[in-house]
């Protein structure tokens, strides 16, 4: 790759782009840390994208219209740093810039979504961007066929990197996005052969081209650094009713010492090096410098997008009152009024009906009342639909045909689901929930922890979650899955006991704006444990007395889902004997966390034995045993110590010692002083 | 599909198939759960494979040299007991059939590996067996070309479903031996079009064949109802240098009601049907029963391979006594005697030396020393090889054309290698390795969680291990994932302090035969804290005294990992001030967990302020501050409550409070009876 040649071809677009160069070269080598190659091999393919087809307007980086840009090659987020200081971006300003990785910056190492309004999602985690677009793009295509191209009408552009295309997330994302032929979804590879550990072709050979075609893309091969060439294949994109994928042939590191090795993939550091690399682009600014044609041409390309905005207000405003104010409540993610209501009505015939059923099917029985008063949800399943009971009569199955239908087939792809779920809470306008097995967190796991981390509000219905499941045997059966979700920073986990604290933690769920929830939900039938109507949403305050003692308060059992109603007849086996015995369900232990001391120590006063079950492994649980008032010596656990077994699930919960006779057993001994340890795990 | 021309043109053939369908059927019914149609789809492929070609020996399932058979799609695991019960296997009799799913039989719901010898590993959790597939492929590879073709040279066999193609695991799976052209490894695909939710297109319409091309392996279409098709398929598979897939297009639930339906994929329990089905199949056996000449014939198949397996001995024994021995050690697990000393005479040099490094450095200066002395150790890494530190001068690279090398660049694919190194332990005669950042636990998670419930000792080196990762940000900052991973059954998490720690963690990891092992190791310098010299592994015992108080112990400090200097450090301020503290390393809770009460007790007394301290959420920790013997009042957490953030390490620890300052601040409080509650999350 001759420079020169670059440079004097298209000498103004060089001199854009060197910008991009210039400043990811300052910026990592100010903060001795970062990823300089990734800019500078993909500042010119970056710059065309952005001067000429990338809808925004750097003054208003969430108008709603805008043109969606996700840096899939999260590492390279000086790279947007860049853009967006250079187009006039008003919260990442040169100072952030200079700040790159610093504490307090908003140029945190990968772009971090919550750190400003125009970086649309969180990225470094590779695979996630590339499939959290396919989510963005599905929420565009569903809110076009539901509002009309005059409201709806962008694009979502992504720049990937070998990386991401290697993660097998990238294969689920690739096959969603090819089966709904995604047509404005604009995927930009950056082709350039290198990864950490050297050239690509030590670890894999794959023809990314054919592998994209096998998936129903249009796919074209251009040399990243023409900028004609890169004009010419997006305007092609655009137009075509596939997804696209053009391969970007990209030098990393171009014009640097380091360039074409895995050494240009990291922090050039240099000073001596980097000087020459910028006498070799040209570029005779000081450090962090922008010459001022360059920068004034940059905000006249971030503004570009002001008359789009301001046409696009004009025919928003054209919308009834009704249509724009349900469009504004659906991107602000808030739940409708009607939502208290309609959970209250369902939880009053529920309470008087007391059905015995999974709270799967509880689950399903609140979408059915809970879809048609919010058209914001779209639902779908990991190719569990009729076991996760995700599916209700009134959504539709969304596809190339139907674009207004909210129900999604995701395939057997737990990852692409949960990741493409976080792209559409991004995106905003719908509120997506899906479902699979609860152990098959671990599948969704990388999209789970995002969703945390991204403060989106995705809901995960994670179905059959003990070795209430059965005969499908310990691969299948969850046992540190509830512990694996709790540990999770900024993540609500509901486990309820029976179709009325499903509502509940449906309701809450549903009014997150910046929390994840996952519900674990079971696949046997429980009975109704709330058979009194209460208005107040109890499982709000995480825990609470479901059963008061009669008599001496001598046994306080703590429970959660399907373990909800064994506790209660345990407690009916120790009142029989004299032993007065609290219920305590526990569907949220964050949310019980959050209450004040006061009431954590009514829901659980220090005194009384304390046995806890749970058909899951005790990790977590000493907590509540013991870290609440609890003595050592009044505690026990009953659930699971390892992994489960195959056979009918009453037969496990026998096997396994979960039974109202254990717990009432356990309360028994240690009211009578008969303390033994349990194994934790 | 006509089933009378089937039968008519190879009527011995279809009897000898239909013997699996019937199996198949009345196990499924009689259990009144699993999955009837893929067995019956499959039966034909399975008796062209099984009786043709795979090399086994039904009364020696663990003959080494045995074709690996690897049922990707798990959910048809009655295919797998059918063939082993014809085929005359001891463990899976008759009887297991008709115990199929029920407690206490071998015939679990999905085949588990430590249920009988000739279950190679454990599927159900799609695309596992095909990932698992590659690392057995490879361990074929490494060991003949280490003992010669006379004494290893098999293939591996997988039976894989549309769910395990469109698990992204796949992908990274297909990438992998395509790079590597593993032409033993031999893919048949159940090509039946449907998944649980319908039709394949309702979630997907990749072209697989195509897909497959891309990553260069050699690929075939067949009628997979064609005996005659199947076998020379097969043969040419076997004759080809890449890796081979060959696309069987079946009827799921052939013949049945249920045929191509989604309700062919499950459980087929209407006995009217089942009877029609078994009628239309000319199969007129009563229940679990097989017509003599059927079953007489399928052991003759079943025995095959007993001559192969002679020819083999007596190669075998040709070896000389060292080669025979050394493979035999390595076959077993067992880790070679010189170990001990190894690990002892590098302990005693880093006690004298005392270096400043990092624990993933440490681990290289273990893996210097012990890769030499265990010819079996086949390491590797997600493309983060120089920082994982996992390669080392002496390994060699695996690739194809170095069949000898000893690690092995699996690219940014965390997943696939986790699965693959479990497909290794597998195989036998390779004790695998790998690296990638501990945040990324999350993508290899699945896996991690398979490696523990089969019991194989894949050994995780994660790197990185905290917020002292630095500048990168809270997305490869791992928080939770030492909860992750200590929630996990059967699963040793190790974070050592200094190098010598580190030494005795890789020991214990090394010696493990039924148990993986997570070693969380540091991105940052530290200060080796076990500067006298101990032959006796301590991190055996999982938590020790490090520094005894002097003075009245009125305080016990309990760190891991980076945090143990820190303590350390907290301990001598203390000191100064008249408080007696104790530190306590905690290298390892599970091990710690399996010592005697007497010996917890004496590391944890109760009466002293506890304070624990770790750069990770709290969760789990409330085990040792106050299930052991402490009390609420007197306990306190330094550590994380949320997520990280991008900024300098040392900053980082600054900003969120994890200093001595801070340890010494919060015990003084609590021996002054200042208590105040942590949040834990």
């Amino acid at each position: 790759m001759d420079i020169q040649d670059l440079k004097a071809k298209n000498p103004d677009h060089w001199m854009r782009a060197t910008a991009i160069r210039a400043l990811a070269l300052d910026a990592v080598a100010e903060a001795n840390s970062g990823h300089s190659g990734m800019p500078i091999g993909m500042a010119d393919v970056a710059t065309v994208l952005w001067s000429k087809h990338l809808k925004f307007d750097a003054k208003r980086p969430d108008w709603h219209d805008r043109d969606r840009f996700i840096l899939s090659a999260g590492h390279g987020s000086m790279l947007l740093y860049a853009l967006l200081y250079l187009a006039g971006d008003e919260e990442i300003t040169l100072e952030q810039v200079k700040n790159f990785r610093q504490w307090g910056a908003k140029t945190a190492g990968h772009p971090e979504n919550f750190m400003a309004k125009a970086i649309e999602t969180t990225t470094g985690p590779l695979g996630q961007g590339i499939a959290n677009s396919v989510g963005f793009a599905m929420a565009e295509e569903i809110l076009r066929a539901r509002f009309g191209r005059k409201v709806v009408d962008h694009h979502t552009y992504v720049i990937a990197g070998d990386g991401c295309l290697m993660e097998g997330v990238s294969q689920e994302a690739i096959g969603i996005a090819g089966r709904h032929k995604l047509g404005r979804l604009i995927v930009l590879w950056d082709n350039n052969d290198i990864t950490i550990d050297g050239k690509v072709s030590l670890s894999d050979r794959t023809d990314q081209v054919k592998r994209f075609k096998a998936s129903g893309w249009h796919v074209q091969e251009i040399d990243g650094h023409d900028p004609e060439a890169i004009d010419a294949a997006i305007e092609a994109a655009k137009k075509t009713k596939s997804p696209s994928m053009i391969a970007c042939k990209t030098h990393i590191a171009l014009g640097h010492a380091a360039q074409d090795t895995s050494k240009g993939h990291g922090a050039l550091t240099n000073a001596e090096q980097n000087d020459a690399a910028k006498a070799g682009w040209g570029w005779n600014a000081a450090p962090f410098d922008v010459p001022a044609d360059v920068k004034s041409w940059w905000e006249a390309a971030g503004s570009r997008g002001a008359a789009d905005r301001e046409s696009w207000e004009a025919r928003f405003a054209e919308l009834s009152e009704n249509r724009q104010a349900m469009f504004n409540r659906m991107m602000s993610g808030e739940a409708p009024k009607k939502l208290s209501a309609t959970i209250k009505a369902l939880k009053k015939q529920i309470s008087e009906t007391a059905p015995k059923v999974a709270t799967r099917k509880s689950s399903e029985m609140v979408l059915e009342v809970v879809n048609p008063i919010m058209p914001e949800t779209v639902g779908g399943s990991a190719d569990l639909t009729g076991s996760n009971n995700t599916l209700t009569a009134d959504l539709g199955v969304f596809d190339d045909t139907n674009r207004k239908g909210r129900y999604v087939y995701w395939g057997i792809r737990e990852h692409g689901m949960a990741s493409a779920m976080n792209g559409m809470a991004l995106h905003g306008g719908v509120r997506p929930y899906g479902g699979t097995f609860m152990a098959f967190t671990d599948y969704a796991r990388p999209a789970m922890r995002l969703a945390a981390l991204m403060k989106v509000p995705t809901v995960f219905v994670m179905t059959h979650d003990s070795i209430g499941l059965g005969e499908d045997g310990p691969t299948h059966q969850p046992v540190e899955h509830l512990a694996i979700s709790r540990a999770t920073p900024n993540t609500l986990v509901f486990r309820p006991a029976d179709t009325v604290e499903t509502a509940e933690a449906w309701e809450i769920a549903l009014r997150q704006t910046g929390t994840p929830s996952v519900l674990s939900l079971t696949r046997q039938g429980l009975p109704t444990v709330r058979t009194e109507h209460k208005n107040t949403n109890l499982v709000e305050k995480g825990a609470y007395v479901l059963a008061e003692a009669e008599g001496k308060r001598q046994v306080i059992l703590m429970a959660t889902g399907s373990e909800v109603s064994l506790a209660l007849a345990a407690r009916d086996m120790l009142q029989e004997q004299g032993i007065g015995t609290r219920v305590v369900s526990m569907p949220c232990w964050e949310l019980f966390e959050m209450q004040d001391e006061a009431y954590r120590k009514r829901v659980l006063p220090a005194g009384p034995v304390r046995v806890a079950v749970e058909a899951s492994i005790r990790f977590g649980w000493d907590r509540w045993l013991f870290g609440e008032r609890g003595r050592r010596e009044k505690a026990g656990f009953v659930g699971m110590h390892g992994f489960g077994a195959s056979a009918p699930a009453n037969v496990l919960f026998e096997k396994f010692g979960i039974t109202a006779e254990a717990v009432a057993q356990k309360a028994k001994d240690l009211t009578e002083g008969k303390w033994q340890p349990d194994t934790t795990v």
